[in-house]
C-alpha cells in the first residue's frame, strides 16, 4: 500500500524531468500543506527530451522551447523546492532519509515520509576503445543536445556517423542530415527499428536510403579512433571497416538508472527496471518509482515490462505524486505505443510486433494491408501500410505497425484503444471510425486490415 | 433469421451505390452459383457521394476518379448483371417478386429468392416557390453534382447561395468559394453543423467568416425568385430578405427512400428509415435493407437511430450481402463519427452531443479543452479544441467532438473505439496514445480531456 502522508509531511522527488516533476505537482496540487524536495542532478527540469533531435537539427531553434517549466517556475508557483545540481547518493528505506551532494560539496541528508524515484534512464555507453574522444556523443539529457549542437556550430560536420537505430538514432540521423552531414547509420541488427516487423521496417528503410542515408546493418562497432593528432574523433571502426566521422552519435538503446534503488535494497525486476506495483510502489512501502527507472505492467501480455517513453513517465509520475501523499491510484499499464518521423514518413506501433508475440509464447498471425491516407481520389492521398498482428485462436488484437507519409501516428492509437478494451478483430473491424475524402479512404486502412483478419481466423 | 439462399438462386439489389453494390460483391464472393441483379435507376453504380463537393470545386478534376469500379468491371469480373437507368417500382415480398422499369419501357418484373434494397436516401426539396428554377440544385448522385459542374462552367457565377449549414452545406460553401463565388450560407437553426454542441460550432462559424462566407442563422428561406426575364434563379428570399444568387444549392438535410418499401407493407421505424435487426433483415423475413434508407443500432444509446453516412452504409451493405445468401452476420451498430473539412479546419465528432445525450434522457456532463496538434515546441502546431461528453454518474464516455487545423479526424476514431468498447473516462484517460513531437503533445489532447473529466466526477 502507499504510504500515508502525514500533516506537514516531507515528499523527496529524485529526478527532475518528466516522472519527477509530474509527480511533484500533482503532490502539490492535492496537498498544500506538505514540503516537496526536488534533487535533481543535471541543470535543468521538465524539459521534453523527446524534442532534442529537433532541437540539434534547427527544426526547434530556441532552447526555451524545449523547457515548458523553468526550475524557477516550480518554486514559485507551485512551491517546489526544486534543486538543480544535487546529485542524490544514497537512500536509506529504513531511516526515511536520501543522502545527496551539490556540485563538489558535501554529502547532505534530508528526511523524507515518502519518496519518489524518477532516476530515468541513461544511454548504453558502448565499451569500446575511442569512447571518450571528443565528438562522441550520447543523447539523453539537455545538456547532451546542447553539447551536440555546440559542437556543430563549432566546426563543419562533413561525415556523422550514428551508431543504433533505434527512433533516437533514425531522428538523430535525420537531424544530422538536416544540419548538412553525409549520414552513416550502423546497426548490430538485421533491421532497423528492432520493434517492428522486418516486413515494415523495410519501408522505412527505404526511405531512408532514399534520403541519402547510408546504411550498414548486422554491422558492430569496434573502435572509434581520433584523426591525425586531433584529440577528437575521426573515425568508426566496424565490422573490418572504417568510416571516416566527424561527429559520431551513439543511441544503442539505455538502461534504467536503478543503481540508487538497488544499492538500498529495494527490489528490481526480471527487466533490471525497479519492479512496482499498480501503485508505482517499489518492495519499500514508502518508496515510489516513476519513469523511466521503473518496469510498468502490459496491458497485452499482462507482463512487467520496461518500455521507457515520456509519455509512460509522465503517467507514472502522476501516479506516484498521488500515492505519495495518501492517494490510491492505479496505473492502468502501458500499450507499447510510440510514434516517430523518419524524414517524411511517419511510423507508428502499438502492441506486440509478431516476434514479440512470439517472446510472449502467444500464437500469433498478421495481416499487412497497403491503403492510403485520404480517399483514394483525394489530392495528397499517400500510400499507408498497415500491419495487425492477432492472437490465432482467439482472434485477439495483439498489435499494430502503421508507416506512411500521413496518418499513422493517430491512427494507430486507435488499436491501442482496442488494446486497452481487449478486443478481438472482429470488434476492431466493426469501429465506427470517421470518414471524409481528405482524412480517409471510407473504409479506413485499420478496418481494412481488421477485415482481413477475419478471414485468417 | 435471414434467407436461405438455394442453389442458383437470384438475390436482386435495389440501388447499386455503396449499400447496393456492397451488398452484391459480398454475395458474389461467398456464392459464385448464384444469379445477382442490380437495379439502379441512375446512370453509375459504386462512385463517391462524399467527394462530390471536391468534384464541383475542381479539387477533384477527373469524374471517373469518383468511380471506383463502374457497371461493366461488375459485370465482366464479378459476375452482377448490373442494370442501369432501371427504377424498381413495386415489391411483392409474398410472391417474391420485384417490378422495375428502364427508362419509359414498359415494367418487368423479376423474381428473386432475396432482395436487398438500397435505395439510399434523397435531399428534401422545400416546398416553396420557385424550387424548380433552373439554377436551384440539390447535391446528392453523382449527375447532381455533373448538373452543378456544367451550370458552372456555362457561366460566371458570382453569388451563390447554400441552403442548409450542414456538412454538405458547408462543403459546398468551400467549394462555391473556391470556385470564385461571393457565398451565402441560410440556415434556419441557431448554429451551423447542429450535431455539434454550440461551443465547437462556434469555432466552425469563426473559420467560414474568416474565409469570407456571410453566414445568415436564423433564417428561413421562403421562395427562389427568377431575375428578371431570365428563366433561372436570380434571387433568394429568406426571412423578409433578398439575396441575389446566381446558383443556389440546396442542402436543407435528407430523408430516407422508403417509398418502396413502405407500399410493400415493411414495416418502417420510428425515425422513419427501414426497421431491420442486427442482421439487416427487415419485417419481410426475404427483405434486407442496407445503408442511408435502413436504420441502425447505436452503440451508446442502445436505440435505433439513423445516421445515413457513407461508412455505415458499406458496412450494412457488406452484412446485408452476406446474410441474403445464407450467412448470418450481425451489424456492430454505428457511433456516429463523422468528419468533415471546412476550409482549414477539421472538424470530427463520435458519439452523443450534450444536446443528444438530452434527448436520449441521459444526464451527461463535458469538458472542453484547448491543446495543440503537435507538441506546443515543434513547427505547425495548431490550436486543437476536445470537448469530452460524459454520463454524470457512471463517467461512461458518451461521446466528443474535435475541432482544429489537424489531427481532429483519426483522433476522434480513438474515442470511437471507447465507444465501442463501452469506456469510462477514467479508462479513456489510461490510454497508452502515441506520442512524437511532429503527431502529438506528450498528453494528447484526448487524455487531457479524459483527465479533466475525471475531476468532475
Amino acid at each position: 500500500m502507499p504510504p500515508v502522508m502525514k500533516q506537514d509531511g516531507r515528499l523527496v522527488v529524485v529526478g527532475g524531468v518528466a516522472a519527477g516533476m509530474s509527480a511533484a505537482s500533482r503532490a502539490r496540487r492535492l496537498r498544500p500543506d506538505i514540503e516537496i524536495v526536488v534533487l535533481e542532478q543535471g541543470n535543468d527540469v521538465s524539459y521534453g527530451a523527446c524534442s532534442l533531435p529537433y532541437y540539434i537539427s534547427g527544426v526547434i531553434s530556441d532552447r526555451g522551447d524545449l523547457i515548458r517549466y523553468d526550475a524557477e517556475f516550480f518554486r514559485r508557483e507551485r512551491r517546489i523546492d526544486v534543486r538543480l545540481g544535487a546529485r542524490a547518493t544514497r537512500v536509506d528505506p529504513r531511516g526515511r532519509a536520501v543522502a545527496f551532494r551539490s556540485a563538489d560539496g558535501p554529502e547532505k541528508t534530508l528526511d523524507y515520509d515518502a519518496l519518489v524515484l524518477a532516476t530515468g534512464a541513461r544511454p548504453v555507453r558502448l565499451p569500446i576503445p575511442g569512447s571518450d574522444l571528443p565528438g562522441v556523443f550520447a543523447l539523453r539529457t539537455l545538456d547532451d543536445g546542447d553539447a551536440v549542437r555546440r559542437f556543430l556550430g563549432d566546426r563543419a560536420v562533413e561525415r556523422a556517423t550514428v551508431v543504433g537505430a533505434g527512433y533516437i538514432g533514425l531522428e538523430m540521423a535525420e537531424a544530422l542530415a538536416v544540419r548538412g552531414a553525409s549520414v552513416t547509420l550502423l546497426e548490430l541488427l538485421p533491421t532497423v527499428l528492432s520493434t517492428y516487423d522486418p516486413d515494415m521496417s523495410a519501408i522505412v528503410e527505404r526511405e531512408l536510403l532514399d534520403r541519402g542515408i547510408i546504411l550498414h546493418k548486422e554491422t558492430r562497432v569496434d573502435a572509434f579512433e581520433p584523426r591525425d593528432e586531433e584529440p577528437r574523433v575521426g573515425y568508426v571502426v566496424a565490422s573490418g571497416r572504417r568510416f571516416a566521422a566527424d561527429l559520431v552519435l551513439v543511441s544503442a538503446g539505455v538502461r534504467p538508472a536503478t543503481e540508487l534503488a538497488s544499492a538500498a535494497g529495494i527490489e528490481l525486476g526480471r527487466t533490471g527496471a525497479i519492479r512496482v506495483d499498480r501503485r508505482q510502489v517499489t518492495s519499500e512501502p514508502t518508496v515510489l518509482a516513476a519513469g523511466d527507472c521503473a518496469e510498468s505492467p502490459h496491458v497485452v501480455t499482462g507482463r512487467s515490462t520496461w518500455i521507457p517513453l515520456g509519455t509512460t513517465a509522465n503517467k507514472h509520475g502522476r501516479i506516484a505524486g498521488e500515492n505519495a501523499v495518501g492517494g490510491n491510484v492505479r496505473f492502468g499499464g502501458v500499450a507499447g505505443t510510440n510514434a516517430t518521423k523518419v524524414f517524411e514518413l511517419e511510423v507508428a506501433q502499438t502492441g506486440l510486433s509478431t516476434a514479440a508475440a512470439g517472446e510472449a509464447a502467444i500464437f500469433a498471425d498478421s495481416v499487412k494491408i497497403s491503403s492510403t491516407s485520404r480517399s483514394h481520389s483525394y489530392p495528397g492521398a499517400a500510400p499507408l501500410a498497415v500491419k495487425l498482428v492477432f492472437e490465432k485462436q482467439s482472434g485477439r488484437v495483439l498489435g499494430a505497425q502503421i508507416v506512411g507519409r500521413e496518418g499513422a501516428a493517430k491512427r494507430v492509437d486507435t488499436v491501442a484503444a482496442a488494446l486497452h478494451a481487449g478486443m478481438t478483430v472482429a470488434e476492431l473491424a466493426e469501429i465506427d471510425m470517421s470518414y471524409a475524402p481528405p482524412f480517409s479512404p471510407v473504409w479506413d486502412p485499420v478496418l481494412i486490415a481488421a477485415s482481413q483478419a477475419l478471414k485468417k481466423l
